[in-house]
């Protein structure tokens, strides 16, 4: 899977100016954020003052599997998506298979299932079958288009562990609410339970909006991982 | 497929008293909606004022593809949503084949392709590919879940013409602007080109859309299917 | 201050047949909820499952000074709005003058203040002003529309103390994301402090919608009062 | 009134590499925008393809009286504010009087107003009304203020001339959807008839977006001045 952060306009700074706006009016200039700024940007995730962490922009490009993108794209608020299309081109031959650590048993219940490695029949089994699959439904997706059908009927062959590929653009806002409910690393309050493959993907963004608002990231830490 | 309206809060009636508020102020009664409405209703289409059309609700339930329903979920805004889970839930074995009529080729250049029936052999092979793919793909699914194996990876074989669920919510504004992106009815200025199969998810809503609120959906028709 | 129930399609059983299409799939039948649904519903407002409590829209009409209408305007996601217009409509010579029992002083530290009773001169000055500077601005207002001007620019003159109304179409989780943040009830995790005068409005909301979805409202203050 | 462009990241080239995965997937490098690519901005304009302008992100520092940001503010999707709070600071006396060349009087119906110069007696009112009691609402204010009673409430009897400032930021998609609202210039299919105040920052608002995003801006105006 691939999380690339394209281009982004999103600084501490972009948050800080934006409260200040409320509370001295004008306009501010940009600077480095402060000490200064660190409380004020806890202050505003604490007390869920959410308006001032939407005036950042971070575009992605992302490469997961489709059952991994229709999560991602569940996401709707704050969020805008280009994705590849199966009518408009010819789907490329690259599937998703789990390697060899990821857990493949549930245990527990609905809302609160952990995950356990898998013994080696079953590790076997679905690596196995994920690949004899993707190729059997890969070459009858090639034998449909050379007989003239098109894309978006021939496609309908195809697993959910096939590759796509999309822009995603947020704002910080958005990004925390997503890395709140797509990370099991939330705290003990706010439990979350993501698929182990979205929460790889939502690691990659984590790792970039650390990078970009480093401020932002530790007040988001500090407060429980909730977006505010 | 189907489109179910399960319930609504949607009459015409509740697009005028609206647009009355700002021009008369205070509370109306609800009435039935007469002719005066209908003016009224086309003015408001004609000139873009959209927010009237949103104090109204439609909740559906819809089966399809998941090919369909990654579309149909694509529209966020004034849009809602639960959907069946392969992660909670072991999927049922329904899978989607097109039926005798479906066009299957595609002819034209990007962006304004037309579909035309295929010939028997095209038929032949769509058919029966599905059909056998999306046997094998359950088989294989079914007997990696009696290995123990979670339904979240399991479910990682399974083709995009599986049978999925959920249920919409969204008003008479946002189902206007899906509409007129996904039927293929639209005027000549705006054209669109939906797959077939989305376009007869979109004619079950128009429908019932057409039934509940016959007048805004007359002033819908009159002013080139865009929503406001 | 007003705040009305125009209609609605909002009960329990709304959130819990959204909820279990997740993990039964397929189409429920309406029934009255439960003693298993509040144990469901309150499961999904503690770990944030939020989308299932969208499939329900409550429409108010709204009385209420501009500056709180300002304010309440301030919410955006999942609510819908038409509100007088002061171009289309003569504006009505209705004024806010706050009653006696109004705190006039703030103390404390900014976003953290607290209201404590002003004296009587204050409360005098307040009262006083108000009413003088409404009717004189209403005078000017009423002289320049008998002058031919424009109503769009005569309004200039009107305070922000003078009633609009408008309507407001929401859905439960929008509706409780203004409850959390517009009451000061909520705990002390995370506390908010709202100008008085929407307070009184959002506890207008708060009483149809306990009425209205009493298993919700019930999750909804076990839960901290934090939407979804 | 001031508009400022503080910040973005929106170029044209933001566009066609999101509209180009579609039909390409993987990921584009970044270019300059070519030739090719007015081509497929005009496509995506025309054909109401809306996404591929979603990638963009405009900050822009605005100065408006309350009665202009009144109408701004009520563009809820794909738009992020931050304002001065008259609970948090103390506000300015700075007030909106329309300068010699406004047009003062409205003449035709409804829906299609129009409007034309005052006469030297209707501007003289207009303008010594709104200076006479700005001044005397504001020097009621400041003495309240100066009594001891909160902002919160001395703001009341402040009029909807005073001026405000707030950060906006949106993607290029909601600003033309603003631009083909709030300007008088779009098409004879759907006109516009804005306040001429909030018709001043539109236009302050187009210019920056012209300059930024020229081919966006060029099928923009060659597809009806109406957002995708």
């Amino acid at each position: 899977m691939t999380v690339n952060l394209i281009k982004h306009a999103a600084e501490d700074s972009d948050v800080t100016f934006a409260a200040r706006v409320s509370t001295q009016g004008g306009e501010s200039r940009f600077n480095e954020a402060s000490e200064k700024d660190a409380g004020l940007i806890n202050y505003l995730m604490r007390d869920r003052h959410g308006s001032p962490f939407e005036h950042t922009s971070f575009t992605f490009y992302v490469e997961t599997p489709i059952f991994v993108a229709r999560e991602f794209l569940r996401h709707r608020v704050g969020w805008s998506y280009n994705e590849e299309s199966g009518r408009y081109r010819e789907l490329q031959p690259v599937f998703y298979v789990p390697a060899d650590g990821r857990p493949l048993r549930q245990v527990g219940k609905p809302g609160a299932y952990s995950f356990i490695q898998g013994d080696y029949k079953q590790k076997a089994a679905v690596q196995g079958d994920l690949r004899r699959i993707s190729t059997e439904a890969y070459e009858t997706y090639a034998r449909l288009l050379d007989l003239g059908v098109a894309r978006e009927v021939a496609r309908m062959v195809l697993p959910v562990n096939i590759f796509t590929s999309f822009y995603a653009t947020c704002n910080a806002r958005s990004l925390m609410h997503f890395l709140g409910l797509r990370t099991s690393r939330t705290n003990a309050r706010f439990p979350s339970f993501p698929q182990a493959e979205i929460e790889a993907v939502a690691e990659g963004l984590e790792t970039e909006f650390a990078r970009q608002m480093p401020l932002t990231y530790a007040a988001f830490e500090a407060n429980g991982r909730v977006a505010p």
